[in-house]
């Protein structure tokens, strides 16, 4: 049994929709949680400066001793995941691999359409996942940066202007014979139905965070990792910004109340030489 | 005659808007510009973290020796203009100031309605320097959160979406008898027709951008501090993330090819303690 935590870290509170799902199918592990709220989003910005603000968050949460380190932003994941297992002592796992595995499974011979930010879209990292399960997949990379904005305004699937946005970035899609869309965004999940009414019904949708939650589970399964007090395991939060506004639009996200969370100064993590020396 | 350059910082491009004006109005002048985008936006995030990036922003264009610093972004003039004139060795400038003033003077008993990020709208600055100079006037203050993100991803003014969100936020205010609205952030002159459309023929728009170019000019004016070579003044720009976009994106909100743009690695502005031991 491991009762240390399992880390978990995203630009701002998205990743709490990754948090979700692993609180509900691993009631019993203590998560600890950082969002780097003083510099979401990431998902329009540059591979460099997204690559050097994962690490920073990444070596934030080492202090913690955690068990494994969930890269619950799609943004990270596609583009510092290697640089992230290559600088840390611990498992770390990205939300983009799980994704990708659940809908390749799906497609059946039908086209993958990943939706994401356009950071994650430029990057190609969906589709190299995807080829490399199914090599002739057809995999088309659709970026929707209107929908983090959205959802961050508290703009829900009934919102006409949710679905005006949702009709114009894929009713186009329609035509291209898509048998599974993937919501490559932490943040999409809370458009689910929109998502669905503009694609039409014969699509499968994939929530990444949904399929991470079930990753970890596995992972810690295997190597013998899962706590198993039968106690409601713990949750702190920190964050780089504003604790007030995550306490209150993350409870969207987590589905339960954000309890505990921290506000960080920028010495405790925007120094990763330093922090590198101290704690790695 | 002064001939050292005016620094204009804004959180991303935006404030291109705002240099866009001083160009065409004091042509000789040499511009140094800095954008955070490594963090931008700021306009979702807290007084504490605005003010700590503003004046790194600041210290950073210290080096340049310019005659005075332009704080082109609307919500970095409204959380943080008193701890960066108290912080600089040199005169600073924001746009709320300019921009009340010239919506003082069109409201001629009407009311004046303030159109701006959620943080700008919630630090209550436009609002109090309006009511320094009429005590009673009516003042309403809109956040539109997705204008940025509008423009950001290239729409403009007849694109269904964009009057959509325009008319959402906008046409409510039309029963206020809302005489002039205020464009209380970088991004929104790219909206204005749309805007236009939604509040009714009858309103007067105030640029903050434009309003504080004039103020600009005043102020060297008033102090001997105008560039006359009779030559095109230079432009340099400095960003701290992204210099491809920046230049892709820029030209729309400045009107003309940004070329010299340099990419600042994070030491060279985000160590503030350092900076102002080595620039102060």
């Amino acid at each position: 049994m491991n009762t240390n935590p399992i880390a978990v870290f995203d630009s701002g509170l998205g990743g709490l929709s990754v948090v979700r799902h692993l609180r509900r199918l691993l009631p019993n592990e203590a998560v600890v949680y950082f969002g780097d709220t003083a510099r979401v989003p990431y998902g329009t910005k540059s591979r460099q400066t997204v690559v050097r603000f994962a690490l920073e968050d990444a070596r934030f949460l080492l202090q913690f001793e955690p068990k494994l380190i969930v890269v619950a932003c799609n943004t990270a994941s596609a583009l510092a995941l290697h640089e992230l297992e290559q600088a840390l002592p611990v498992p770390v796992l990205g939300v983009v691999e799980p994704g990708a595995r659940a809908a390749a499974r799906l497609a059946e011979g039908g086209a993958v359409v990943v939706l994401g930010t356009e950071a994650t879209s430029a990057s190609g990292s969906y589709p190299a996942a995807l080829h490399a399960l199914v090599p002739d997949l057809e995999v088309v990379s659709q970026a929707c940066p209107l929908f983090v904005p959205l959802v961050e305004e508290g703009r829900g699937c009934d919102d006409p202007i949710v679905q005006l946005v949702a009709d114009t970035y894929l009713t186009p899609l329609r035509e291209r014979g898509v048998r599974v869309a993937v919501l490559g965004c932490t943040h999409y999940p809370l458009l689910r139905a929109a998502i669905e009414r503009s694609l039409g019904p014969d699509v499968h949708i994939v929530d990444s965070g949904r399929e991470t939650s079930l990753a970890i589970q596995q992972l810690l399964a295997k190597h013998a990792g899962l706590c198993r007090t039968g106690r409601p395991g713990s949750m702190r939060c920190y964050v780089s910004d504003n604790p007030d506004r995550f306490r209150q639009v993350g409870s969207r996200f987590l589905n339960e109340d954000v309890d505990q969370v921290e506000l960080v100064a920028p010495e405790r993590y925007a120094t990763p030489l330093q922090l590198a020396t101290d704690i790695c």
